[in-house]
């Protein structure tokens, strides 16, 4: 039986007819592998996921985790399902072998990530935190804390949270003041407040291992004097054992509107025991290294939530009759599928072309961790990462964006059923809401584009992603046909943005340029989907059957609906639109 | 102290320095009116609205309706509530006085109501309800039918329900199944089962009304055949009082993502006695009449959600301290309210331009219901109809994407905060997700536009509305300035849809010209509203001040920022795009 999830197919394609993953193993770092351990892990995943992740997703969103002042309570399927995760050793799957992790490809563990997205995006944030902790630690941390933190994350005994923003300074890092004393020992005590952190209480794990970005008295003003400390819910003794209980504490849960099976709160330090993560002052640096990583799960966590609304909707559609074609109005005949109806039609292949091209994009950044971590030369690993600069801002938000609204189409196919909690596109699509907000709201993405990624190193992340555009377009013009149409209308369309940002920047009036960010973050984006899906026909190249013309279709869809909503973006940017720059608060 | 639900002056603006409403006074049927009156009703609601309906709004999401097997609860509050508003006599509004009625303009009693939508869309579900179903009765009902039901719905003691889906039907009223057996005494015999029915089951009132569609065996298929009937849940003896319980009972209730406080279930018909109202097989021109007014309500419900969601972020962003300007970034400046952000600007420019919009178009429909109403001549009549019929599924189904969409920027305002429960927005998304799905999906909305309301009578709806709109375009012009640019801009945009929408007809292939029918629908929708933004701008000509220079810059906004999306749309509709209906089922 096809799953409602993902679909393998799918994966299959994208993994090993377009990327080519199984080429990784070539590389030392992926020796070990090959497509068989990938197609073993890959199965794994569905399994668990199915088994003990989707069951519990409904039941999760209907009893979130409760705090009774002392004790937060989280329904017993979540502990099941993250033991199961951790007991198959997946915590550690793309970690390094030498932390006793399995070193597969990034690639790979995400899409494996991706099923347990798809069956429950709340249980599986835990996991997800764990990971994006440990990776931290393993790049960062000493050897001590590799193995006081790391080892048991690894194991499922311990959990990790991220600790960022804080009530007054939200995406503004700069403003948090939460503050690290440093002690006669070496370590730190810290005072402040948190918040917005998930996963922070819970008795899912013996430990929580806390990763709090704060300051030490004395440093420089802003983000410049900003340190990383380890802050364990409990210290751990020199033999591994826990120790006494550290103060961090809880002062209750945030109630959201989706994701709801994930503690969220406010977490207060008072005097808590923290150690600081390697040099002082370079935690915005460090903390970025896991952020970067967390705002592509971010972007996997959408697609996957788009993905199974898109399956379900679909199936929804062929089994429900209503209506007859329009060319057959006779009401004594019987009614069809919905799925005949052409605006279901469309509410399908739009939900496949923001999935599917999603899912395209968010493997690709991966495969780029994936040659990053395995490059064989740092001009190698210089050129993978301009090229992953610019597009994790589109990788996190993008799928943010269109996944959430795959996830209303999917209500909309289901008609008022979708409405019901009786369903479950409502809930994905109350899931997938928060993900234009947290890890970097959608304006902070934009400016991390515009600001930073397209103008570093006087735009050379933006000229390795044209080159790339240019080698795919190069492809598809030799294939003749379709293909070459669509590569010619992506060509003329990346053509003008460069033109326009070059445009926006020559104009030196920054304010204006920088005044339309998401506007210019959302055109960017839907013209790098639009890539990703002239590179999908490209892998289609002299295959046939159903799956290969449904990709085919996709690509046609996403170039005559989508593509051409840039227009008027491209036009608004270049003419440096001053509109909402002009308005005045007392004009609202 | 400012409301935050709707905005006083904004209305003060609409309706009197634009719409003029208090010029209907001149007419017959409202001439017993003034603008003192108009503005009592308008304080009246507002006040009511603030102190029975928006108190509990959070309250009755958290606390739905709940079914013991034989009795629906509902908090308190919704009592109190809707006998407040029943007391007020505010369910009479716009009621013919010969039935007891204000005999308001439903402009007035329009405006009146989007107080109660926005302080709680679910309790004053029940209100809106029970008027359109006493219009329906009002216009169709026997003297008899009006005593008995009319008379103690617009006193309070009873309320009522539109029951048309059926589970295998859904938007296909054709295949309803529920019949009606004719009586020697008169009366019928319903026998079957609806879908949806909002208010269907509580008990809130003494008795409810329940409007059914059901077939007359014998009738022709089809929507032909379908007769509409008055099932009340407790029979009324001739004296008033209440008889015995109508065989009517739900079989459980629906568990919605939104708009939780109104009950919404299956009805079950098991022989319950339903009286005809007026011909036999003529149930769905009647409940059309009614299906209009909720379509309408439908629209201003969205407004009025998208509204208070816009004033709740505006004042979120003036009150919240976070990040510097781009200019001055540096960290020991202190930070600044988050309104000073370009991108927060945008989003509260966005939010302005879809509420004070879709605000203005249903109140210009409620204007046209007035003059069709009210009108001296039955050309007046037709003149007004022809332009209300085309204008009734923009006013249904643009508010309820935009003013959705609106309440999603709403919740990105907020940031973390936004997606939380102590937040009102996020309650506000959700409610407004109902809105494209009920009283006719937005398909069912396009096809409604382009199959039925453009095309009606050689197009003399199109024609009508192209004639409302040049003479906007006329007054725009003549004031010169930013006006005649929007208006050149409008002209334009217009012209091409009226060549697109002819060329899609003439080529003579209905499959793809009906194919992308809600895309048609949202350019459509888009121009609409952009040209009603231009008459607002008119409305401001020789007025000054913060106010005017507001819907100036909104207007701008909507301009710049918006109308452009329509040209993409109108290229895919001109090419007669068949990428949806090439697509094949296996394919996905």
């Amino acid at each position: 039986m096809k799953s409602n999830l993902l679909s393998r197919q799918d994966l299959d394609f994208l993994l090993y007819e377009w990327l080519r993953v199984d080429e990784l193993t070539k590389r030392d770092r992926f020796s070990e592998h090959s497509r068989e351990t990938f197609d073993d892990v890959l199965d794994l995943c569905e399994q668990l996921a199915t088994r003990y992740f989707a069951p519990h997703n409904k039941k999760s969103d209907a009893n979130e985790p409760t705090f009774d002042g002392e004790r937060v309570t989280v329904i017993g399927e979540v502990k099941e399902a993250l033991d199961a995760f951790a007991e198959a050793d997946l915590l550690g799957m793309s970690m390094d072998a030498e932390f006793g992790g399995a070193q597969l490809p990034v690639t790979v563990s995400q899409a494996g990530f991706a099923w347990f997205y798809a069956a429950n995006i709340a249980t599986s944030g835990y996991a997800m935190l764990t990971v994006a902790n440990a990776n931290l630690i393993s790049k960062f941390g000493t050897a001590e804390q590799v193995d006081k933190f790391l080892r048991p994350m690894l194991a499922g005994r311990f959990s990790g949270t991220m600790a960022l923003s804080e009530t007054q300074a939200g995406s503004s890092l700069a403003d948090i003041l939460t503050r690290a004393e440093p002690q006669p020992d070496g370590t730190y005590r810290l005072f402040g407040s948190k918040m917005w952190i998930s996963g922070a209480e819970h008795e899912l794990t013996e430990n929580i291992v806390n990763l709090v970005l704060a300051k030490i008295p004395g440093g420089p003003p802003g983000t410049k004097g900003i340190s990383l400390f380890i802050v364990p819910k409990y210290l751990v003794n020199d033999d591994g054992s826990l120790g006494e209980r550290n103060k961090v504490a809880i002062a209750g849960l945030n109630h959201k509107m989706g994701q709801r099976g994930i503690t969220n709160t406010v977490l207060n330090f008072d005097g808590a025991v923290g150690y600081l993560v390697g040099e002082p002052h370079q935690g915005i640096r460090y903390m970025f290294t896991m952020m970067n990583e967390a705002r592509l799960g971010v972007g996997m966590g959408a697609v996957a939530l788009g993905y199974t609304g898109y399956l379900k909707s679909l199936q929804y559609a062929r089994e429900r009759p209503q209506g007859r074609p329009l060319t057959a109005k006779d009401p004594t005949t019987p009614q069809v599928p919905i799925i005949e109806h052409a605006d279901v039609k469309r509410m399908l292949l739009a939900q496949k072309a923001y999935v599917e091209g999603g899912l395209g994009l968010l493997l690709y950044c991966a495969k780029l961790v994936d040659l990053q971590h395995s490059a064989e030369s740092d001009e190698e690993r210089d050129a993978v990462t301009l090229l992953l600069d610019i597009l994790t801002p589109i990788g996190k938000s993008w799928p943010s964006q269109w996944c959430t609204e795959a996830n209303s189409l999917a209500i909309q196919v289901h008609g008022g059923y979708g409405y019901t909690r009786e369903y479950d596109v409502e809930q994905h699509y109350r899931d997938n809401r928060l993900n234009p907000i947290h890890e970097g709201t959608h304006g902070i993405q934009s400016l991390d584009l515009l600001g930073r990624k397209v103008t570093q190193r006087g735009g050379v992340s933006l000229a390795a992603l044209g080159a790339a555009i240019a080698a795919t377009v190069e492809a598809a013009t030799a294939e003749g046909g379709d293909a070459a149409e669509l590569a010619e209308s992506l060509s003329a369309t990346w053509q003008r943005l460069v033109d326009v940002t070059t445009a926006m920047f020559a104009s030196g009036d920054i304010e204006a340029a920088l005044a339309n960010s998401v506007v210019y973050l959302e055109a960017f984006g839907h013209i790098v989907v639009a890539w990703i899906w002239l590179e999908q026909v490209v892998a289609c190249t002299g295959r046939t059957g159903d799956f290969y013309d449904g990709k085919r279709q996709a690509a046609r869809y996403f170039f005559r609906s989508e593509l051409p909503k840039t227009g008027p973006q491209l036009d608004l940017l270049a003419a440096l639109d001053r509109t909402t720059l002009e308005m005045r608060d007392a004009w609202f």
